[in-house]
C-alpha cells in the first residue's frame, strides 16, 4: 500500500518533491496541482498536472499533499485552504511567524482531523532539530548557527536591483576563524556578521560603471555594509558555467560544559553540505509526509512541527530493523 | 512540581548523572542505590545513599531511575527488574543485544505500566538518531561512522594484560584522509580499520622488555593487529598528569544523492568532542528522564528507544518556547 502524494506548486521545491518521491518505494506521486494552466506544466517524470483549483476534488485520491509554494504570500493562506482537505506538510521558513502560522493552520486541522506539519525543510527543520537535542542534553551552553557556503536568493536579488546590473550571484561563506573557534569549544561572542562574509559574482550591462557597482554593493545596509564582502565581475557566459545550481548548507554547533566546576567542555555539531538546496529540502519534506500520514492513522491531527515527530516515523523501515541495524 | 529522579550505580556515569540533574531545575536527585555499604559511599553533591534491595522500598518516591550499570552483566539483569517497579532509562550499549534487551524489557514495563527508555547516550543513542535522520531523508547514500578522538576502555584493558605492563591508555582516532575523503562527499569503500587508528600510552614496569610488550600491543588480533598503531611509553606521573581525562567523540556521516540523474550529492554529518564521555552520557540520560517521565504520564507504556521520542520531550522547555526560539 502506497502514500499518494500530491504536489501542490511546481517550481525549484516542486520539482525536488517529485523526484524525491521516485526515490521512496512506499509512495507514489499522484500529480502535481499549479496555478498555471495545466497543459502549459511538463512535469519532470511524466505525472499529471491538475488545476489549483481542482485539489478539493482530489479528497480521498491523496493521502498527503506537499505544499512547496512560497513563504510570503503563498503558504499563510494555501497552508490553512489545503488543511482543510488533506494532510498537509509545507516548508514555512518566516522564523518569526512561525507561531502565527502554526496556530492558523492548527486551528483548521484539528477541527478536519487532518494532521499538518510545517516548517519542515533543514533550517527551519533539521538546524531546529539539532538546536533543540544539544540544548536538553546540555542546559549550560551556548548555540551558533553558520550557514554557507550557498547561494542566498534575496541577496542575489538586491544586487540584481542596482542599476547597470544584468545578473548576479551572491553565496554566503562562514568566516572559517570563527567556524574554528566555535568548534574548538571555546564559546567566542560573535555577531552575524562576524560569523559570515559574504561573496558576489555579478555580469554588469555593456558600459555600466564597474566601480560605482561595486560600491553600491558593499555599502547596502542590513545586507552587505556590516560584512566583509568581495565582488568579482565575470561574463554571462562564466555565470552560467559556474553558478547555476543551488548549492547551500552550514552548520549548528552548540558549546556545553559539565562537571563539579564545569571543566569539561563539549561540541555538538550538526552540518549540512547540500548539492542542491530545494532537491535536500524537498528530500526532507517528503520523509516528513510519510511521518505525517502515520501521525493521522494513529489520531494525532492538528499542527504539528519537526520538533513533534519521533524520528522512527520519518523512516520507510519497520521500527524492528531500525533497532536492530542503526541503534 | 520537580521530576524526582533515582541513579541506580554509582561509577563515572552515576556520578555524571548525579552532576547532569542538578545542571536541570526541573528535577531532583532523591538519592543514589549502591551495591556496596551505603555508609561506605559519599555522593558529590550530598544527595542521599541507598542500598540497591531498597529501591522498591522507594515506590512512588521516585519518578524515573537511572540505571548506571554496566551492559555486559548489570543492565541486562537490572533493567527488566526494575521496570517492575519505576519508569527508567539505561544506556544499554551491546549493539548486537540491543533487540533481545528491548524485548524482555518491553514484557515487563507493558505489564507493569511503567516507561523503559533503553540504549540511551551517544552511540547508541545520539548517533542513532543522526543516522536515522539522514537515511530517511537520503535513502540512497552511504553511512559513515567514526569514532574519537578518545579513550576506547576495552582496549586499554586490553594493553593492561600484557605482562610487563604497569598501566595503559588507547586512544581510538579516525584517519584525517578518510574522514575527509567522507566530508568531500566521494562515498568511498572503507574498513573499520581503514577510517580508524590506535594510539597507545603504556607505563611499563620496572625491566620490562619495551619491544616485547610493543611487539604483543600491534600484533594482538582483533585489537590492534589490522590498525595502524602507535605505542608511547611515558612515565607514570605523565601518564596521571595527561591522560587521566576520558575524552571521546566521533562523527556519523552520510553522503546522498538526488536529482534526476542523481548529479546532486550531499553530505549530513552529526558529530561529538566530548571532554567526558560519561559526563556527556549521563546528560543524555538525563535529558531522556524527562522524555520517559512524559511518555508515562502520556500512557505511553512499554520500552522505548530514542527512536521513538519526539524531540521536544527531551526539553525543559515548553513547546510554544521551542517553535517561538528554536524552529
Amino acid at each position: 500500500m502506497s502514500i499518494k502524494i500530491g504536489i501542490y506548486g511546481y517550481g525549484n521545491l516542486g520539482r525536488g518533491v517529485e523526484l524525491a518521491v521516485a526515490q521512496n518505494p512506499d509512495m507514489t506521486a499522484v500529480g502535481v496541482f499549479t496555478r498555471r494552466a495545466p497543459d502549459s506544466v511538463k512535469t519532470l517524470t511524466g505525472i499529471p498536472v491538475f488545476a489549483a483549483n481542482d485539489a478539493p476534488n482530489m479528497l480521498g485520491k491523496i493521502d498527503v499533499m506537499i505544499i512547496c509554494g512560497g513563504s510570503a504570500t503563498d503558504l499563510p493562506q494555501q497552508t490553512p485552504a489545503l488543511a482543510r482537505y488533506f494532510n498537509v506538510v509545507d516548508s514555512f521558513d518566516t522564523h518569526a511567524n512561525i507561531p502565527t502560522h502554526v496556530a492558523s493552520v492548527e486551528a483548521v486541522a484539528k477541527q478536519a482531523k487532518t494532521t499538518a506539519l510545517v516548517s519542515a525543510g533543514w533550517d527551519p527543520g533539521m538546524f531546529s532539530i539539532a538546536r533543540l537535542y544539544a540544548d536538553a542534553i546540555l542546559p549550560e551552553g551556548k548555540d551558533y548557527t553558520f550557514w554557507g557556503k550557498g547561494v542566498s536568493q534575496g541577496h542575489s536579488d538586491a544586487i540584481r536591483r542596482i542599476e547597470g546590473v544584468e545578473d548576479a550571484r551572491q553565496y554566503t561563506i562562514p568566516v572559517a576563524e570563527a567556524l574554528n573557534a566555535v568548534r574548538s569549544g571555546c564559546s567566542p561572542q560573535l555577531t552575524t556578521a562576524q560569523k559570515h562574509e559574504r561573496e558576489c559574482f555579478v555580469v554588469a550591462k555593456e558600459g555600466a560603471d564597474l566601480a560605482r557597482i561595486e560600491r553600491e554593493i558593499k555599502t547596502m545596509p542590513n545586507y552587505f555594509a556590516d560584512y566583509h564582502t568581495t565582488v568579482h565581475f565575470i561574463s554571462k557566459a562564466e555565470m552560467q558555467e559556474k553558478h547555476s545550481g543551488l548549492p547551500h548548507g552550514g552548520a549548528v554547533i552548540r558549546n556545553g560544559v559539565t562537571g563539579m566546576e564545569k571543566q569539561n567542555k563539549h561540541v555538538v555539531e550538526f552540518s549540512l553540505k547540500l548539492g542542491s538546496n530545494p532537491e535536500f529540502t524537498a528530500s526532507v519534506l517528503v520523509a516528513c509526509a510519510r511521518a505525517t500520514y502515520r501521525l493521522n492513522e494513529k489520531g494525532e491531527y492538528g499542527c504539528k512541527t519537526m520538533l513533534d515527530v519521533p524520528p522512527a516515523y520519518l523512516s520507510i523501515k519497520p521500527r524492528e530493523e531500525l533497532i536492530a541495524t542503526l541503534l
